[in-house]
């Protein structure tokens, strides 16, 4: 089959290699009907995280089963399904805490920029949708793979009630998603810092009621003015810089939590201020496959939208173009079509 | 008066200083009838924190109104009184949030290893009790100040649920009580890792099931033991130390909160396994007039008796050596009698 592969720093191809195989009998083959880039699919691509040469890169996508192991009860060959980012057996004390991110049974190994994948402990990972969607709603649905999920789990990190003052630190697609998550819980503020025009449309869209162009301290005084002075109830940290991370808890009321999924690089976090003001920090790799459900009534029903953070589509070969636009920018999230 | 002072590492002293006087209105002296000396005091006595010369020290005391400033309300001299260790208005947005440790009005300069304190914000930090209540009593009362109420927000900030399997990292007056709360809030398992006898006799009588003695890798597979294999579920950080923060994160569960109240020296998080996990970090300095209602109903009525971590009692001319016996672990807490 057709795969993205990543060789070095900057340098994505698209190769053949071998078909994916039932490693497992709790395995399934998913046919990707689409994929995307993610946010993290950057840190390598720009030399920041360790890089096999040749491995397979990519790990959000919808498509149709084709191939499930002897013991995959829950699905069979024809259903369509949203594949989470990180699988799981939804059964092991973690999934049942609510922790599917980081269930016994985790197995990292799909790749969703290709033609095939293999997913898991399918019966535990995969969500199926009703029938085979139209592909106008490929957008919605694959952002409940990675970063719908995500944003959704900041919010709920940090602790986000009705009534809410939020600050969302990153104008990403977990970002956005992360504004849109704090309105359908009730958020009554909701700050979102970015200075993206196109990105700020989007987080208005999604709920955001005031925009923060501003940065460092003259950020902070922009929100300390939004929040009479006091501070957010809840941030939520959609990026994992240093810069980032300490622009969340500035702006952090006492007591307040930080809700932090951004994949943290070279942080160092304000010990004193967390201990002095009670700012928390709860979060992490989202468990993905907890709000599914949940998430996927939300699009169906059409409660929400969050496919608008998708700005690019390119066809599988042309992948290469996808991480430049991201990584430059040009756009939010990409679709790949295989 | 007469009053504890200190003038450098291991040098504790008691001197002729001023008595003190209403700064402000809002002010009231207390007649200390008892003080004590806290874990936190022997940060400078070690010194491992700034110290300036001849400054008083201790922040812990009960005693009796003898004079109000001009806009005081609810207190009036004669009134037994409890001092929370930070004082607050508990009118403010942070304390109306419950962290009056953040109070817009705190003001840190009490004194309770003296004869006498100026408490600041009077109407908002005292709470008196039912009467002039009977010297044995003083202890458990006394433990209200500070570590009672630090041990209970340690439990509040982990999140302790009935059936909750916790662990306590700390055996100190603080850990102590933060087994006590764990025990009154239902945990089912209660892991008290502890060295000494003596501390690990009064942590099963305040409801621990479990004691580990061992450290490192083996005290983490003890706890793995008690608790299949899983973690715990909310795990209590009363030390402070990088080793003391580094099991606490070791033994925690994917999920678990680390609720977090001992001063943090030197500390480094475990970002990664935190993100990774999803263990989160909550808590920092004990918002005591907050809890001090509730804990003051459990201590009268009978319920809790958290006096029991004092193990020496002193009168105030030989305060030093209460310094020495903490320092050296001789002693668990001490009562400092004016």
């Amino acid at each position: 089959m057709r795969a993205t592969t990543i060789h070095g720093p900057r340098d994505i191809r698209v190769e053949e290699v071998p078909d994916p195989v039932l490693a497992e009998p709790t395995d399934a083959i998913v046919q990707v009907a689409a994929g995307c880039i993610c946010g993290s699919d950057l840190w390598p691509y720009r030399g920041e995280n360790p890089i096999r040469p040749g491995a397979t890169i990519g790990h959000e996508c919808i498509g149709e089963v084709v191939e499930v192991g002897g013991e995959v009860s829950s699905f069979r060959p024809g259903d369509f399904v949203v594949v989470p980012f990180c699988h799981c057996d939804n059964t092991c004390p973690h999934c049942l805490a609510g922790i599917q991110s980081a269930c016994v049974h985790t197995d990292g190994t799909a790749s969703g920029q290709a033609e095939l994948t293999r997913v898991a402990q399918a019966d535990g990972s995969l969500v199926r949708t009703d029938g085979r969607p139209d592909p106008a709603a490929y957008p919605a649905l694959l952002t409940l793979t990675d970063v719908m999920a995500t944003g959704w789990h900041a919010a709920v990190s940090a602790r986000v009630q009705p009534g809410s003052r939020v600050v969302v630190v990153g104008d990403g697609a977990v970002g956005l998603c992360g504004v849109l998550a704090a309105s359908v819980m009730g958020a009554e503020t909701i700050v979102a810092m970015s200075r993206h025009e196109s990105r700020q449309r989007i987080a208005t869209d999604f709920g955001a009621t005031h925009i923060v162009e501003e940065r460092g301290s003259e950020g902070f005084e922009r929100v300390m003015d939004i929040t009479d002075g006091v501070g957010a109830d809840a941030v939520l940290e959609c990026v994992g810089t240093d810069a980032a991370v300490a622009t969340a808890f500035d702006v952090a009321r006492p007591g307040a939590t930080v809700g932090f999924v951004g994949v943290p690089h070279g942080v160092e976090l304000p010990l004193r201020r967390m201990f002095s003001k009670n700012i928390g920090l709860a979060g992490g790799m989202a468990p993905v496959r907890r709000y599914l459900p949940e998430l996927l009534d939300l699009v169906t029903s059409g409660r929400i939208d969050p496919g608008r953070v998708f700005d690019l589509t390119l066809p599988l070969d042309e992948v290469a173009e996808g991480y430049r636009a991201m990584d430059e920018r040009r756009a939010i999230k990409v679709q790949i079509n295989p």
